[in-house]
């Protein structure tokens, strides 16, 4: 390739003129394997015995969880010291204080957990209930896609209610490439809840969903437009508790309720709030 | 971390109080990483010299094939069986029986393969014909998601006729995930059937698909209403013989017929059935 | 297994009678993974600092990248190669100007890198803009999927324009998988382009789509029949500038243009012209 | 290559003739790579801290040790139970027996590893000591191919006494070609031992050595004669304490007794007791 | 680092005048890793069973042994060629003469299988009946390494003498590395060979070794002195059948024969040659 | 395993009672894996094209050297304050200029490069004179153990000399796992030096060795006595221009000086000086 340095000195002129490289924050940006890798180890810690194959009994099952909460504790600080640096920087805020917030939003994600389990059983109960095809709880917390991505969810929104930068976003987009759904880790979510099949389904950052709610696959909630800084801050619809939504419906707007009970047919496309279905009997 | 061993000890009593911990069954699933490993080997051997750079000619084709079906029958006996047991031990039947039925079951596959080959070949035949953009049938074996979904049914299919638990689902979460296609083992698909592009298409258990039939993005072949235990045995649609479905067509019922040579449009919800087109004209 | 060789037996047979074998081309097929690594190094060429966790600073870039494209440069040509022989030997063509052919390709390729940095640095900004959840350039660049599509895109897009076998293809199945957004690398796509979400996008190979143009999730784009090998050469819609394609809208048809500025509602059908916002006012 | 078949003929035939093929034991075999893994398991339950660059305080200590003792456990009852079912069979004795027989196995050497520690920082103090160049206790642990040699010997000696077939064999080979000193698990040495250099010191199985002693690369205690199943069973030298070894001496024989305190000189061929120091002078 | 761009500058410049560096050869050197993974495969058709955990039955066998055989035949041809390449272009040899070369050796070695099966099959005998220690021929296959030496010394043998270049002392350095025991691939080694221990064993070029020869570790057969090109073939010891040589001991010279049924003592230094025991008496 | 408990309480029990356990240097050791992966960097650097399968033509050199030299120069630095830091602690000095330290003593290696190159080379040519087995330089660099020691030597050398600690070591201890040739990086070695066969030779802390010196295996260049803290600084011989030491001599003692030009059979035990072969005739 007799031009090979031609061509290469280009490339570099391009990296002068036009941006797009970055030099500076290649340490300060979390890894995102490392990201994934806590994000399973922090599954195993909410159903232990499920995703890997290691034999455990009730004793070991100490030991393992002791262990656990300590490699997780010191993976996930290193990854949110970096993100949080990151963001400190942008905002020149005191760096000190930044060292102090992850190990802080650490301790209380491992303080959650007790809480988190207990929201999450409650998923795999409606997702149990919800499904004729499903034959027990193992089964589901086994191989239900929806339930990995509601997992990854109450997860990272309790990272994103911490006001931790970027690590919430990595793990949804993790989530969103294993299974097709895309739950901002902005958004609200009760308990019970139930995605089924699920390809497609996109959350947006300012939904709210009451408890009881169930999917299908590409439901959207979204907004209505884009009006970047300016419009007000919700701007995705509020879904109430014991709505049912079909497969590729589309509801969008901040000020858009679905009222409780209703049940929305499949491809259907809601800019206006729905009554709730008792009122509107 | 200060207060860690109060974090674990909060842990370890949510797994007392909560449950949704697997101690004793982690032997018994089967394993998600081996399953997979042992589907590719099955496409392999379905599709020989297209997955993997391994060199053939016709004389080393025979070997390989002989060594590709003794590994399949040794790794799907094991994981088999602990489907099995897992199974069996929920519904407390005799362990004996459980061990011959894995084996029966891996042996009824193999002898099946030259069948399902003729009918996997059919379907490549009609994603060739059947999209103007696919320049040889190599190329669609090559690199169609849609026929690789077809694929992983076809052999989900077969086990899950034959009763064997776990595995055909955790077959077809893995091709899911993989592809965005989510065909549950337990449909009754034709022959020469063709998905093109793929990514959201749902297609539920008891759904009945006739010959020719051809399913574009998003389509959901899916249930009205959720009867758990309650409501009767078919709750998805039938599509009969030369049907085309469009794109995120969203039809449900178990009593909706789709009749046949008819063509349904994109973004359609349907819940009664449509005549056939040689009636409806 | 009693009766394994029989089976065996049975299986070669079946390769004898139905085909579906590939015995010869094992060799010249390019192999998929390779191809993968190739796309990310030349993402990694495109946005350096973001995919790897590699360290730089302004010195050591010069030579990383001089190390790529080199890397990069032996080998795509050596993928390159293999899939135009591929064609050549199915067209009976010159195998010696075959293999000219691709080393001229890739170092167009190379040489191109520059103009699709600047055309992919416009697409970051349009989906920073457009997006009111993104905190920045970097997070977009660090985690979007619809950029990571489009990026991809405009590799695969460059390589079927210079008539390059099968590679096309396997980089736009690839990131299908990974992101669920499925891009003909035939199309043609206009700068400053977003797709938000992303799940379930399909764009057709004879699609046209002007410059700053916005697509949500489940978006088809697509053909309104098949007519292999008999109908008219575009087959997709054209989409001209700034418009808004909201989820899950079906566009089909080789005539359909959508017009200047247009805004296209979630799950509508067209398989008509819309003209443009001015015009149609 | 015509003529392939006919050498697969010849070679499956020689199979048949000439035996040399292991059908039946492969299962029961221990997996060497397993052993090696289990063994630096337990070096990390011995040094924790040095071979891994795990984090850790004293605190998360507790967890890794418990969450390393059941890995252990289980894992090393695995391979003593292939070990011990495989010698079952070949002696034909009882297999319930040989089934208990593996855990009481493992149960006696996780019970003994603080004893074992108490000797192996007394091996890891001498060696310090002994050795000029060592800078600290640390550097001895960290990277002195003696000491690794000699807690392998430990661990497979206390194997060996307990007749847990084939596994400790399996052990003292693996850190023969690690390290190339060969310690026959059988010996029996005393604490205080060192090993400078090590490259070529072979310690045959009948040898027994004393307190304080010191061995130099090339360094042989061997037999003076082979006799299998004829001669005593005393068949490698007795050295006692306080004894120091040059390089390369070879001393052999199993009435061969090399009193306390002395030192043998380096390239000595010893095959007649040497008096203590003592009564020498 | 300032003056990076110096250091790089100087280290190029030192490739400019001092050579060292192997710009064109790059392609045609074997590559060692795929030549040490051909050897463990030519083992495992030598003694099957033993150094994989694959399970197998009589009927498997067959299939495992053709697709090892043919494996095996396509990975070595495509390194001899290399090999043999390298050699024509120094010695400017026909290069198509060349490549068939390499299938040629290849096809003789798969054909000598069945006699280095027996060949070695003596060994692992000798190897038995010469240790006390050796509990069982399958002990003695799955571990020793002196075996596991003279499996790919008689291996790499069969290579020299059909003059295969680079390749046979590629074999014997990575054996050599593994074991300590360094038998340079042209020494001609009699049936019934046994190397106890084997560390620091050194067999030079052109040792001629007879039957049921028995070495102990350290033992070197070496030249007398060193003549580059111009002292006679045969520089190293003739040892003949049924002699036993003790640890460490040297015999050197081309002249030097150690004559039948002779015992050399450890560390004993021989440069003249030793009458047969029967004469010797 | 119902005693687990108290077996985990007892090795916890004995890490409070008996120590050898590393909490708190864990991050602050150098990684052994990763000094390994320098070291092989820096073979790389010193003979390009040699060790990796990597293809290059003279303008990729260039790159790839610029791009190997950062790569080098970060994770050697990384690893080298590492070391230092540990022993600043430990000998209480500033932590500041102990920073400073890694860059300057890495900086140097890399500028010493083409002078270690030039040496190198030199060893190369040795073996290539002194070996009539070897057919050319090329096959030297490729496979000979003796020069892939030598080449860690004078890396490793280096660093020592530059008061680098624990790193040297760490090297010296990798590449006699390797090939058995333990060669201490504190030993002063001249140009053209060639150990042949190497397995066992031991080359001690203060030895001298002077130009065109020859080692066969199993050679000791050993301490007389040992004498930690007390004895003068010289332990080890010196070993004068052109020597050649036949295998497994042991030469031993500070004051022991091999004259120039002798020849020391193998097998001997020298513990005084050797005069000079001139002088001694």
């Amino acid at each position: 390739m007799a031009t090979t340095d031609t061509l290469i000195q280009n490339i570099l002129l391009s990296y002068e003129t036009l941006g797009g490289v970055n030099l500076t924050e290649t340490d300060t940006f979390p890894n995102k394997e490392d990201v994934a890798s806590i994000l399973l180890d922090i599954e195993c810690l909410i159903f232990p015995g499920f995703k890997t194959s290691q034999q455990m009994d009730r004793q070991s099952l100490n030991y393992l969880t002791g262990e656990r909460v300590h490699r997780i504790g010191s993976a996930l600080t290193k990854e949110a010291t970096k993100a949080i640096l990151y963001d400190c920087k942008k905002k020149k805020k005191d760096p000190v204080k930044c060292y102090e917030k992850a190990e802080k939003i650490v301790i209380a994600l491992l303080d959650a957990i007790p809480h988190i389990r207990k929201v999450l059983i409650g998923d795999a109960e409606a997702a149990f209930e919800g499904d004729p095809a499903a034959r027990s709880i193992e089964e589901v917390i086994l191989s239900y896609p929806g339930l990995e991505a509601i997992i990854t969810y109450r997860i990272a929104h309790f990272l994103f209610e911490k006001d931790l930068p970027l690590i919430p976003r990595i793990m949804s987009e993790y989530i969103h490439g294993k299974t097709g759904i895309d739950i901002h880790p902005g958004a609200q979510i009760g308990e019970r809840f139930f995605i089924d099949h699920g390809t497609g389904v996109v959350i947006g950052e300012t939904t709210v969903i009451g408890k009881n709610v169930k999917l299908y696959q590409g439901v959207t909630l979204g907004a209505l437009s884009v009006c970047k800084g300016l419009c007000g801050k919700k701007r995705h619809p509020t879904i109430q508790d014991n709505v049912t939504i079909y497969a590729n419906a589309t509801i969008l707007g901040g000020e858009t309720v679905i009222g409780e009970g209703q049940t929305i047919g499949g491809n259907s496309w809601i800019i206006k709030s729905v009554k709730p279905k008792k009122v509107a009997k």
